[in-house]
């Protein structure tokens, strides 16, 4: 009998940077990004900094990124509120010819529910979705097999019409009609991504697009990010080998993109986190501690199993729970979306320099 | 400046274990269940058998293994040969509540494109595929967006009709036809899994309802199978938290299942399985290898980057190199499912009791 195991340890501080830059440890997590240290040219770079230095921007990101920029400007000039809504999980690959990746689970049905949600109450909407997560609209389809829903009819003049059967998916006309209206306006943009550093170098872009709209612009950020990710330059070349014994992979903290966010991308607008977990006692205490840390508007603090339920809204003001079983919704997004466009209508007013 | 490093570590033998046991390692990674060994009582279980004792079956599990059967059995009456293709990636949590866990990149193409090949060859089709990959025919839709190909026309009658819009889809129609003479002939029965445990189960039992075709079965393996995971008694609870410090996770070697499907669950059946790796340098040796310690069929050996391109046919005869460079061919299944029905006719003449 063979048998084979091994170990993932996150393990200790990466302390020789920390030596070089001559910087002590001692004010820990929420030292990053000091400013009056920057001034300082002896001082080292941020995190975020140092993640876009080592990493090269994704093949397409110019293109993409300027699909961002029009689309937030054309909104902009029409005064239309404009969202950045992220979605689904970012992969960390193990490999440098990715075979094996570290993943989060995240089927994306918050982030598309909560762009519809969005698009009915007129704002526009920057979707950064994850490859093959659930998109707006097409997402009630996502169960059912199209192959089984489409009818092949013979018409009178030999020609062959493709139809949808109705009656096996009765929703399909209304939803159609929702997806052809906001085509029609021009209000959603789809924006793909797969890998954690893909989805950075885009929500960074996505930052710099909404800037421009000063207070009007949202960002609500409902994708499920890596904690951990693997540097490139440290990556084994080839697919791990099972029978080889033992590679070491070192795991590295991602820095958190909501500091730069919140401070130096787009400081004027209405940003809204989230925070899952599985462990009910340390839920409201991580969230209340996620706005202390990155001084934004609001965190949605939401339990796995019950996220489809109910959420609790933290402001620096309160919490408030919203619950499903409370109202007469079709989804927890119908209620989360709402409270946000309240909460982002007074953002707007009290923050308004007229 | 906060840093955070950790460790993937693949360490030693399950030492303990094995002492336990009283067995000795020296003859390592192909001493794994030998028969003989078996029939003294005092020797421990294989690995395949103690996975299925520590990990419960998924709730669904008595259901699906009674849909394989019956489509098994139905098609067997008939004298129709019967292929069991398995697609897609395994998923290996990190977490009880899973959050987090370990993938393995696989879009699902060849096993969805190697089904419908199977299907016009007059096979019948077992496609035991993870959740979110391509589906056969289906597939083609993949990159559609389904609410972009649907137009609303207004009927003289009041009535809403939906419409597929052939211009922007001139392949539907086809593909739609090729579906639906499958479904009509009740040729392809799909059964999906997400989680690694989940398709050690559903495998184990396709291959006891496949085991009464005997010779007329054959198994193609292209799921691509974790080769590590987590057994889940030593899984952590809840969402491991990034600002905790050192959690250890200890990583198991998969037992391999194809050992006991040769020996025990389909011992007459033609056993095709693939071996991907990214260094070419490796393949040829790797793939003779897994055909000696399996003693199975043929082992069909692709490089990630080419894999659409080029395979070559590994039997204990020959090599046999198939490219679309060489043929005129829409895909390589094509040429990869018409090499394996022509080897498996021979198989099964040579293998024929009579």
């Amino acid at each position: 009998m063979w048998s084979f195991a091994g170990f993932v340890k996150m393990a200790t501080v990466d302390q020789q940077q920390n030596a070089e830059a001559g910087k002590s440890m001692e004010d820990g997590y929420n030292s990053e990004g000091s400013d009056i240290d920057k001034q300082d040219k002896n001082v080292k770079k941020d995190e975020w900094e140092l993640f876009f230095e080592s990493h090269e921007p994704p093949t397409d990101f110019a293109s993409k990124k300027l699909q961002m920029h029009e689309f937030a400007e054309g909104h902009m000039k029409n005064g239309t509120r404009v969202v950045l809504v992220t979605s689904g999980g970012t992969a960390v690959p193990l490999e440098n010819k990715m075979v094996r990746f570290i993943d989060n689970f995240s089927s994306g049905k918050r982030g598309a529910a909560s762009a519809e949600q969005f698009l009915s109450e007129g704002y526009a909407v920057i979707f950064l979705h994850r490859h093959k997560t659930l998109l707006p609209y097409e997402r009630h389809l996502a169960n059912t097999r199209l192959t089984d829903v489409l009818d092949i009819r013979n018409d009178s003049d030999g020609t062959q019409q493709i139809i949808a059967n109705q009656d096996k998916f009765p929703k399909l006309l209304s939803i159609l009609k929702g997806y052809k209206e906001v085509q029609a306006s021009n209000s959603l943009l789809l924006i793909e991504f797969m890998m954690l550093q893909e989805y950075l170098y885009l929500l960074q872009a996505a930052a710099e697009a909404l800037s421009f709209a000063g207070t009007h612009a949202m960002f609500y950020l409902a994708a499920a990010v890596s904690d951990f990710y693997i540097p490139s330059e440290e990556m084994i070349e080839h697919k791990i080998q099972s029978a080889d014994g033992p590679p070491n992979i070192i795991l590295h903290v991602v820095p958190k993109m909501l500091t730069p966010l919140v401070r130096h991308w787009a400081p004027e607008a209405f940003v809204v986190s989230f925070k899952l977990e599985t462990d009910r006692s340390l839920l409201l205490d991580k969230a209340r501690q996620a706005l202390e840390k990155y001084n934004h508007q609001v965190v949605i603090a939401n339990i796995l199993e019950e996220r489809n339920e109910w959420v609790t809204m933290v402001t620096p003001e309160e919490y408030q729970k919203l619950s499903i079983t409370d109202r007469n919704v079709s989804c927890i997004e119908e209620l989360i979306i709402s409270d946000l466009v309240t909460k982002h209508t007074v953002f707007i007013v009290n923050n308004s320099s007229e």
